[in-house]
């Protein structure tokens, strides 16, 4: 992969029409916001642009996604966006995995499987680097387009609150505003409102809390059960691996999610003192170094035990 | 009280020596990131000064309050920080109610109490106006005043999520980055981090929610059983109320909390179209629009009963 700038990116683009945008499965509000907000910045300037995802995007996101325009036609130009790794694109993947031109990214462990890549480690949001893309070409930030890339700064970095954010992310959150990003319904509406379907799940989750380590590896399980039993679908489990984080000498934070019955997704959140990409990296997995995943194939209790073991191991290392 | 700009106030400052900064009783992070910071700058263009509150300051403030010199003087010249009226003043109202020679607030509501006064009622903390003020006497903005101004900010606008928060307030949190705040640690030291006490009480807190009236309202109990169970302390409550207030499609949400055997608070939060104060007015109590509270002797039964047939009937008279 040939890494080049956001601006050589609008450079690439504008040279290009028919262009599918790709996002990243189980989608969340970075690669939604920025999916839709680069198709709505093509559609404005002429091109015919169609965001795709392997998985339905949540009807929550209505406010900025019916923004774009459903056009019927076929793929001449692929871009992904905060995409990490093929595999992430889900049943897109055997479609367009090795088909991609241009990925724009915000991981670090990005697995460049793209022809051209704009790789902004240290971005907290890939909504981030968009507005100089979408600038770059010519387009205008409409107030929907800064809703979008607000949407996807404000969800990846939890509110500004992760250790990521860095004085650009909050230019860059001042800089949407002005273009009429509504942010405070935007908060609200991804932070302060939850179904009663995920209020359940959360309630479900805490019974699972337990604690290693001497209470610095916190690490809570969201079973296939819990989740029929409460009625919570894939995204409203997005909140519990906060729950581990924020309890007070924590280090390493683990969230156990059943996919099926001898198939796990694991989530680690770190403090500054541990590397959770590492940790995952002994598994086949990835991420920052302060939020990083994999996937286990076994029982739930092996998996437990595993990354429990892995982390106290990093934890002890760390001392 | 005569208004003037951050500007003149900075001029004004400049002209004078030994100064007291007083904070609001009960202090949070925006008086006391905001007092702090005003004297550390006017200590460092070489003044006396010193910040007075009439309550202890949090020790949790200590990566910035430990960078004034705490001196020993009479003072000359009163200035208040985030203090819309003397009565917040608490125990320092009597020797300095009537002396504030200027008052720099951010409430729409300030009572006037001072000779001159800088209100920006548009700021959503009054860390934002600071940096004008520190800056316009010629003091630099160190790396513990913007770490100071960093937590008023944040703190105030609950991270950056409430609606009053503008382009300006994150232009200035990128400012203070650049100045060095650190507010990946800031942010996690005010808003992630729970002592496990308190997560315990959330999970047996959120075992009692209960849903009335089509699920319009939401109840949740604290009984004196949890508190003992989890070790919590009364602060460690405080969170509760939003668990019920998050759920979507909720109207009226209520926690009662137990105080004694039989008797509880009930703290009640509501949606627009539903007066909170109202509801409580009718056991006695009163507060806000949005949230409100009341007392209730007798049983825990006979007061969830009494609570939610009060509040069904609010709902079922807004529709």
């Amino acid at each position: 992969m040939i890494r080049i700038t956001a601006k050589e990116a609008a450079e690439k683009l504008l040279k290009q029409d028919n262009i599918f945008v790709l996002m990243h499965r189980s989608p969340d509000g970075d690669t939604i916001g920025c999916g839709y907000a680069l198709c709505m910045a093509l559609q404005q300037i002429g091109k015919k642009a169609r965001p795709l995802c392997a998985d339905e995007i949540p009807q929550s996101y209505e406010y900025f996604t019916n923004g774009v325009e459903m056009q019927e036609f076929d793929a001449e130009y692929i871009v992904t966006v905060d995409v990490a790794d093929r595999r992430l694109l889900g049943d897109l993947e055997m479609l367009y995995g090795d088909k991609v031109d241009l990925c724009i990214d915000h991981h670090g462990s990005n697995r460049e499987f793209a022809e051209y890549g704009v790789i902004a480690a240290d971005a907290p949001a890939c909504a981030q680097i968009m507005p100089e893309v979408i600038e770059g070409m010519g387009a205008k930030i409409t107030m929907q387009i800064a809703d979008a890339l607000f949407t996807g700064l404000t969800t990846d970095t939890g509110c500004f609150r992760y250790t990521g954010v860095t004085a650009q992310t909050h230019r860059t959150a001042s800089y949407l505003i002005e273009k009429g990003a509504r942010s405070g319904m935007i908060n609200r509406l991804m932070f302060e409102t939850k179904p009663k379907r995920q209020v359940m799940l959360e309630k479900l989750a805490m019974e699972s809390l337990q604690y290693f380590c001497g209470e610095q590896v916190a690490l809570i399980c969201i079973t296939t059960e819990m989740m029929q039993k409460s009625g919570a679908l894939d995204h409203d489990a997005e909140s519990i691996p906060s729950i581990p984080r924020q309890i007070e000498g924590v280090k390493v934070a683990v969230t156990v999610k059943q996919k099926a019955d001898d198939y796990f997704r694991i989530s680690l959140r770190t403090t500054d003192e541990i590397d959770a990409s590492e940790i995952c990296r002994a598994l086949g997995g990835g991420g920052h170094r302060a939020a990083a995943g994999c996937s286990y194939h076994g029982t739930l209790k092996d998996a437990v035990d595993t990354i429990v073991r892995l982390s106290s191991e990093a934890v002890e290392n760390a001392v």
